[in-house]
């Protein structure tokens, strides 16, 4: 069988930038297919810990990347991928345009999505005041009041964003405290027009065109019913590991696909890397899922190398 | 016992410069300790691969990474260490400087030296003619004739380097052919100066005061003695454990710092990184070291939050 590309690379994030300028030096013919260019790093307002640049946009450093990938030969497509089936020595995968493109090997740098409330009329509420990225959305809410909820890292970067913008800036948060990195904690606790709820769940979504209330399970200020104008939900992630599913690679517990050392899957031919996968112990940064891509792009190499032998 | 640093980091090259990026963002009082400021990254006169910058020197690259260390609040020291004990429940360290320093943790971020042909007077030559680093020393040999020896992409980088600069390069191959990326042997190949030397051996070096020739264990050109002004030797490199070792860690047979998935070793504290390690399946990239650090600040904060309960 002749196939399209030696490799195709599914996601076009950090990892996914990475697996094609690796795999473009090791002059193998590469296309990078994603629906997001940039990824989830895009969304990021500032980023202090890629090493060499401490502080830059997540949209400025991904269009380094890209223009990197460019440079280096590899091909970006804007496509998303709705189908995948595993051929004799090889995959072919079919896109929402009706492309259907075959490869030797594939490499899923998928990445992930942001996890949903799951609270009734979310989804009609997105875009009216409901949001899942800051870095997006913030500008709409210029002197107003928002909430966001979470307790991580993601939701403290945002509240700082969001300190600098709205005029209110509520932090709802379940547990007895915001977990993440010390110096995002103390520099958010400065910002006096942030408010911390702690203990505390959202239990609906209320307003008609748009967002206008939040109703809170537990008491804040003498009522259950919080007014704001916007939410920023920043409850985690989850692994877009659907496709790697389909072809029959092992997912843990929490829907990261498993790799081996070499970023190779119980699937021969599929390998993966990046924030949808178990590697670099779980801990999920630009960096790691580069370096991972990296050895992913070693792998494809050396065991296509094997095969024309 | 009061220890002067949350973490010391052995080693000021690429691994090390992230590890100390990292554990500032956690708010870990760290040090770095390294004798090459950059280490072997700042050697590379052109760097394709660090996902952003398709074609950076080692030099700006390391500086930039430094510049971020002192940035996020890290201190950076040039000294070496010549000493290294386990204390109770953290280390302590000598350097050559006579410091004593203590730390609750260590990250080994040595990375790797250059190997040594081990040929009669070759320590005597280094820096008469021999060299091992063809960024810094290039330049020594504008016009000249220069020998190259080695089998995989270092010599190949470093003979392209130098066929811009020397008036005739020749590379010594132990081989039948090179190894190294598609992309860098197809472009070393166009050079009209260079000639390839392959199934060859170098076996002695020839000068009083300077490198004038070299002694080949095959005939060149009717002749066993090659006229040379210079040679670089890039024959691979030797991961710095030594310090590790002292401190009983468990090194494999290569001589690689054996890491678990936390970047955690066999002795309790003590963390790896980088190209001293057996980590990123053995792909020793700067990604791939910056990454493993990333994992390694990362252990090293929760041991030391789970330590504070």
């Amino acid at each position: 069988m002749n196939y399209d590309y030696d490799v195709i690379i599914l996601g076009a994030g950090a990892a996914g930038m990475t697996a094609s300028i690796y795999t473009s030096r090791f002059k193998l013919k590469n296309l990078l297919i994603g629906d997001i260019l940039g990824g989830t790093t895009t969304e990021a307002h500032k980023i202090f810990n890629w090493p060499g640049e401490p502080g830059i946009s997540g949209f400025e450093l991904m269009n380094k990347m890209s223009a990197h990938v460019k440079d280096s030969g590899g091909e970006i497509m804007s496509d998303t991928v709705i189908d995948i089936v595993k051929e004799a020595d090889g995959f072919s995968i079919k896109t929402k345009s009706n492309k259907v493109i075959t490869a030797k090997r594939l490499i899923i740098t998928a990445g992930t999505k942001h996890r949903r409330l799951n609270l009734p009329r979310e989804e009609e509420l997105a875009g009216r005041g409901v949001s899942y990225c800051a870095t997006c959305d913030a500008l709409f809410f210029q002197n107003k009041r928002v909430a966001l909820t979470g307790g991580g890292n993601s939701v403290i970067s945002a509240s700082l964003y969001l300190a600098d913008i709205a005029e209110k800036v509520f932090v709802i948060c379940r547990g007895v405290a915001l977990k993440g990195e010390p110096l995002w904690r103390e520099e958010l606790l400065k910002r006096s027009n942030v408010t911390l709820i702690y203990n505390t769940n959202i239990t609906r979504l209320i307003g008609q065109e748009k967002l206008e209330a939040l109703e809170l399970d537990q008491e804040y200020d003498g009522s259950n019913t919080l007014a704001v104008d916007g939410l920023f939900v920043e409850i985690g992630l989850v692994p877009q590991s659907d496709l790697a599913k389909k072809l029959g690679a092992t997912i843990d517990e929490f829907g990261y696909i498993l790799v081996n050392k070499d970023m190779s899957t119980n699937i021969e031919g599929l390998y993966a890397a990046g924030d949808s996968t178990n590697a670099s112990n779980n801990f999920h940064q630009i960096v790691t899922a580069c370096g991972e891509a990296a050895v992913a792009a070693e792998s494809v190499y050396r065991s296509l190398s094997i095969a024309k032998q």
